[in-house]
């Protein structure tokens, strides 16, 4: 097993039969010690984090699988704290698609002049591209075709597929009394059939979530939605 | 005659008929001295400046409006470096139409891990909301839409006039051997009849023009294109 990309929360090997297998490490994005899930650097070290994100992404994408919804998702393991994918090509250097239920975050930090903090928003979706270094810009549509990263017809293939799952995640938090504010995705292409597919995880690092008007914490989250 | 508002480069006067005056000032956008047609604040005062771009401003728009498209130009007082316009509404708080021909400026600073710097783009639109306190951001058709600032219907309508007055603009200095990279253009509502019209200026300050290569000022773009 050959270890082809080291990630920031993930270290990613390569399998056979078009398939890698990704480990989950206990290392979160922040800055300062301080979780937060829209950072771009490592910010600290949690025991327990990876198997945690692990374990609410395998309760996702299962769920998804069984809807037919296109992931790369194959297996995990717990115990080894990995998981089992197909292998996919993002699209460009990665697109991160973000979809958001109420203003908050950069979407209230960019149009506060047009909506109220926490106003509900229906099923936005953007997309942002992944660049550190120029602070993951949004794009719109016309600048990704133009650009060459997604036409205009993949790009309206992953908003529906992308307001898709977010409403079943949104539905599962719900029945714990969960609240989804936004959430952030992945897709790729399929290594083999070339399909738009979800890859990446899904777990509290991904997403912000309140109980009761509440902020949840990611692991917080994984022990009140699991446990 | 009533001032009704002051903004960076031109007053605003009420006139009778759902008509306002608009009166240019020699004040531009800058910063430090430097003139910057894309900064937020006044940088400095050029004797002139007003009248050339009025100049300007009234040659664009009598070609549009003898073509039928739709405008808020009536006429122009070169002596009391004044134009004469229908009353308009602004979308939201108002917003400003980019239409790129070259890769360069924001455009480059945001995608630029996906460009070359001058690149040719398709005469690329992108709409920004004017808000200097948070930078003009740039938001998207579904953004608009859903802060109900802009229905998808008039961001289509929106996209199809600034492509097609943008190549209006291009061709005409292109006649004189100038190129447009970028321009910055404004619409409204009539206030009379509530369709969608160009307001604003068109002239060298909301404009990248280079000729031979070389960046064109907006003063020197006056004589040349003019003169």
């Amino acid at each position: 097993m050959q270890l082809i990309y080291t990630g920031k929360t993930k270290d990613v090997y390569s399998v056979d039969n078009n398939q890698v297998l990704l480990k989950f490490k206990d290392d979160v994005t922040g800055e300062d010690g301080v979780f937060d899930p829209g950072a771009n650097t490592v910010g600290l070290t949690i025991e327990g984090a990876g198997k945690s994100g692990l374990k609410m992404t395998k309760h996702f994408f299962e769920i998804l699988n069984s809807l037919n919804i296109p992931t790369h998702y194959v297996s995990a393991d717990l115990d080894e704290v990995s998981m089992t994918v197909k292998q996919a090509k993002v699209f460009g250097k990665g697109l991160e698609v973000i979809c958001r239920y109420k203003a908050v975050g950069s979407f209230f930090r960019r149009y506060g002049a047009y909506c109220e903090q926490g106003q509900p928003l229906d099923t936005f979706v953007e997309v942002t591209i992944k660049d550190d270094e120029r602070g993951d810009p949004t794009i719109s549509e016309d600048a990704l075709a133009m650009l060459g990263i997604l036409s205009n017809e993949e790009y309206q293939t992953l908003k529906t597929l992308t307001k898709k799952i977010c409403d079943i995640v949104k539905a599962e938090l719900a029945k714990k009394g969960l609240e989804l504010y936004d959430i952030k995705l992945e897709f790729g292409r399929d290594a083999v059939t070339n399909e738009i597919i979800l890859i990446d995880e899904i777990s509290g690092g991904n997403m912000r979530v309140y109980k009761n008007g509440e902020y949840i914490a990611p692991l917080d989250l994984e022990k009140d939605f699991l446990g």
